[in-house]
């Protein structure tokens, strides 16, 4: 990193019903002390207030596909998640004196994801806190959406420097303190290790880093009107970052029939049974495991 | 009973994002021999049509609640759920032809309350068919939400036969098929028991019933504006129908202190940390046990 980190925002409630990271971030801007490094400073950032306030993930559009570099320059938009992007855009990266450096953005799954650092670029600083996050605790895992030249649309994309935190399962509109603590562990962990970037005393990380890279979503059977015909497979439900084997079991239909992966090579679902996906045609994805140097 | 049954409804989707119940429901509408019975007709229902399209548990007001005497005959109902209700209330009751004669009511909950019955009224018929049922399924629990004197307005309440299902613990708005399979299972073994109540070939159950009586609910520790300032404590999440002693931890505040149950006899919570209740002012419910003669 050639210069020093200034600013590190903590956005939570991207989505306006995934409580965790919302009551973390309230939590922050009631008592900053915790949040609090020598070497710069951190904002923590409520990224939807609207759809926190109706308590559901967005109010007119998915915040966290609005990020595209041409969304945020487009005069038409005229949705509340559109101009709160472009907003967000104009605090955290067009102003110099609200400028951040690093984004970290917090959300929930219903799928059973643990801790789960999602890459939206490779950048080796990135690659580099994944790296020592998991380290810091084994039960952290990284999935890359990362995809060259596909662009994603998402908060993180405002930043070269940051990732998101997927923290399930737990169901929308909910808190759990297991998972509550457990992210707050792993955010000051982080915050931890900014700051001795900053001040040039990294620790070190391992050679390599495990990542789960994104391959294709899978949707539901469903019915020639779009109607859902089945669910998630009860051997699958829950097995996220488990091998998924050609012939393994995807769904079951009402009707009682199992539909098999028929894929020809071992992959790793995650995002099984997330409930912000039904209406998205994503009934989990599919990523393949890969070892990336550091 | 003194007559046969001649229509029995199983009614999903009272709320519209608690998907099992729905999709149940339209399973029996596609597949109607699977809830034939030979005595009397089963009527699956989708309660609110509107809820479910947009997702979410209500359009404008928990349909739920909208079964009282007065509100069922009130000409000054405006609201969606109001209006429905009215039109379930003459469907359900009013109109011969379609009249029914036992309400089943399918519904989910977040909180780890596996298949729990709930029971509006303590008719013997509802109780002693409750009791084969936790004689067909051991993880079955019977809640009473019953207080004399008190009306609840529940779609239930429609019919003095019949009771609802809380299936758990799931996400809004997802489907488990492991629950999908246990709530179809506990509906045959319910169907069943009322063809053979017709056909005066009751089996017989147990001559006393556990049942968790309501007792009073419980709200989050929150701010002089109505602002969360803790969550369910982890010693008690999921703990649905554990005892819970006094002085045993209830919550942890998000600065970390744990708030103890001060009550002077043991309860039984249940309903912990069910997401809609959040708006409700509800953290858990305490129930006492108790123990019915049949």
């Amino acid at each position: 990193m050639s210069r020093k980190l200034q600013r590190v925002a903590i956005a939570g409630g991207t989505h306006g019903n995934e409580f965790t990271g919302i009551y973390l971030v309230k939590k922050f801007q009631r008592y900053p002390n915790l949040v609090r490094r020598p070497s710069f400073k951190t904002v923590p950032l409520l990224a939807n207030p609207q759809a926190f306030a109706i308590q559901r993930r967005y109010a007119e559009k998915d915040l966290n596909r609005c990020f595209l570099p041409t969304e945020l320059q487009a005069s038409t938009s005229t949705r509340y998640e559109e101009l709160r992007a472009q907003e967000l855009y104009q605090t955290l990266v067009a102003n110099p004196a609200s400028k951040v450096d690093f984004i970290l953005d917090l959300h929930t799954t219903t799928a059973n994801m643990g801790l789960t650092v999602i890459l939206v670029n490779h950048h080796p600083f990135n690659l580099r806190l994944a790296a020592y996050l998991c380290a810091a605790n084994s039960a952290v895992r990284v999935y890359s959406a990362y995809q060259p030249g596909k662009p994603l649309g998402f908060l993180n994309s405002l930043c070269e420097l940051g990732f998101a935190i997927e923290i399930g399962a737990i169901a929308q509109g909910t808190l759990r303190a297991d998972l509550f603590q457990q992210a707050e562990v792993l955010i000051h962990t982080l915050l931890d290790y900014l700051d001795a970037a900053n001040r040039e005393v990294l620790p070190p990380v391992a050679p390599t880093l495990t990542t789960y890279q994104h391959l294709k979503t899978v949707d539901y059977p469903k019915d020639e009107h779009g109607e859902l015909l089945g669910m998630i497979h009860p051997h699958l439900q829950d097995q996220d970052y488990q091998p998924l084997h050609p012939g393994d079991p995807l769904f079951l239909t009402f009707a009682g029939d199992a539909i098999a992966y028929t894929g020809n090579s071992t992959v790793y679902p995650i995002f099984i049974n997330e409930a912000a996906y039904y209406e998205k045609g994503i009934a989990l994805c599919l990523t393949e495991r890969q070892t990336l140097e550091l």
